[in-house]
């Protein structure tokens, strides 16, 4: 796995270019939220974030020749309800800070917060539905399928918590709802505002969904060895969460036992047992096990993108942003 | 204001009705939730609820000569975002009980009541968006601007917990959003889904903007002097938690002062408090001019609905809705 320690600059550029486009669309969308949430719901989208999704729509649309301009809704949209995703994530994993800065519930309260995040998914209905039009009628509906399986997936997270192991077969169908959902969604919704054809969008659809599979294997790597000072968050905290993330369940897939302060103990645990934990994902091959995963599912991506009826120029930035999101370092 | 302790045969039959029809249509779609929270939107919908909205839905397409067929998928959307706003709302003011049975997050915790409201929204635009049509994409986009148009009257609402005074115009534009906005939705959204025509579903949604103003009213009054037998909370319940309702705006707009204890106090307010303040809304005729405010809106909803162009059949059965939701007395 590449992790580079800085950003290629085509991408920046990239990702700086679809923040132009897209901020003045999300700036001029959250106006329809009532005043008394405005303050709230920029909290969460002061933050930032890269962008990525939204630059997976731009992108989906110029490899169809689609344009900006029929795609930019779908970017906010996406961008929208990856937000109203987080805003209520944030409340259940209890997470005080994101991008170094305190989560909405931290600034505002519990209760704030999930109206903000049900007032972000909203409006991201409304961006796209606001002009009727037959793609867009069928890009809401794609992302409403993406939602509900994004709250599915979650809803599994939560659930595998308190469970002592997990297959891996089960943590890759939760990966597929909790992260990939919404990554495949943004590969191929472009595409659809832009009216191309069913295959070109099912390819798309694919090459979403693998690299959606290899950015979440990355996340839980640096959630369990990426640096504080990166990621923001203490070392080994998905461990401390219990979380059943890719390489611990292809650790427990593999016949490894875990300890009992991981899998069965509901006690707080404690720096001591998250560096044993991280020892024996190291030693029994879990940790590059994850690695290959990931790589795995990029080639796929980048194989189906490359068999895709695309324009070459906008393929080619499909594939470094692919490659970007899978080599971060945060 | 009528207040008959029993429903009248023919509402009693067209709510039946209604329930049949929709029912089986909401089971459906909730399949499509995944397994790990299907048992905590079932807590909700098992509820029941008089599904007076759904009723809306169905008669309003009838009203335009729609049919069921046409109308039952907004029927069940409408239903699926009025759960999900039950659900959020019960988490934010801390109610243990609806109708007699225990909340959702007070039987499956907070987290989990986060995402199954989650779910039941995102629910109500698959079920609207999952067949391709003009008429659809119209319901989705309308019932989205419905959706946020709650939740902002909802932010307002727990703004003016922590205010002093809030003027008669501020409490009801505050209603507006968040009781009526999904009433005029549900008296037009079989009408839009049946392709009437522009003036026909403004008329019903003026009709369901006043039924949507008397139904709040109504409750307002419930939420202080309803029976604890029928309302299934304690007397005098929203004073207690300092809300701003109809009845206590009209006073403070016609210069009555309220107790400290009600306007700049922080300490929990005892029984003592609450017989003072229902005694001061009384006798200052706040209590009658509420009655008064929800009959003048009847008037004006029923009104409108006698000057539209509406199949006779179906707009005597939206009166006789009309009447039995301001007559009730839970």
């Amino acid at each position: 796995m590449k992790t580079p320690t800085s950003v290629q600059p085509e991408v920046e550029a990239l990702l700086e270019r679809t923040k132009a486009i897209v901020a003045p669309g999300l700036a001029t969308a959250l106006r329809r939220v009532t005043p008394e949430l405005r303050e709230t719901v920029e909290v969460q989208l002061a933050g930032g974030g890269k962008m990525v999704r939204a630059g997976l729509v731009l992108l989906s649309a110029a490899a169809c020749g689609g344009d900006d301009a029929k795609a930019v809704d779908g970017a906010v949209a996406i961008e929208l309800v990856h937000n109203f995703s987080l805003v209520h994530d944030d409340i259940i994993d209890g997470d005080l800070e994101r991008r170094h800065r305190p989560t909405v519930w931290a600034a505002h309260g519990v209760d704030r917060a999930i109206i903000a995040g049900d007032g972000l998914a909203t409006l991201a209905f409304q961006v796209l539905l606001d002009v009727p039009s037959e793609q867009r009628a069928n890009a809401a509906s794609l992302l409403a399928d993406a939602t509900q399986a994004m709250i599915a997936g979650q809803a599994q997270d939560m659930a595998f918590e308190r469970r002592g192991s997990v297959t891996l077969a089960e943590c890759l169908e939760m990966v597929s709802g909790k992260t990939a959902a919404l990554v495949r969604c943004a590969a191929c919704l472009g595409a659809v505002l832009s009216g191309a054809s069913d295959p070109t969008i099912s390819a798309l659809w694919e090459f979403g969904h693998h690299l959606g599979i290899a950015f979440q294997a990355v996340d839980d790597l640096l959630g369990i060895w990426g640096a504080p000072d990166a990621t923001g968050k203490p070392v080994g905290n998905d461990l401390r969460r219990r979380k059943k993330t890719i390489p611990v369940c292809i650790a427990t897939s593999h016949g490894v036992e875990l300890p009992a302060s991981f899998t069965t103990s509901t006690e707080p645990i404690d720096d001591g047992d998250v560096g044993t934990l991280m020892d024996v994902l190291e030693s029994c091959g879990a940790r590059s096990a994850t690695i290959d995963l990931s790589e795995r599912h990029v080639r796929d991506a980048l194989a189906v993108l490359q068999r895709a009826p695309l324009a070459d120029g906008p393929r080619g930035q499909l594939r470094e942003l692919a490659n970007f999101v899978v080599g971060r370092d945060r």
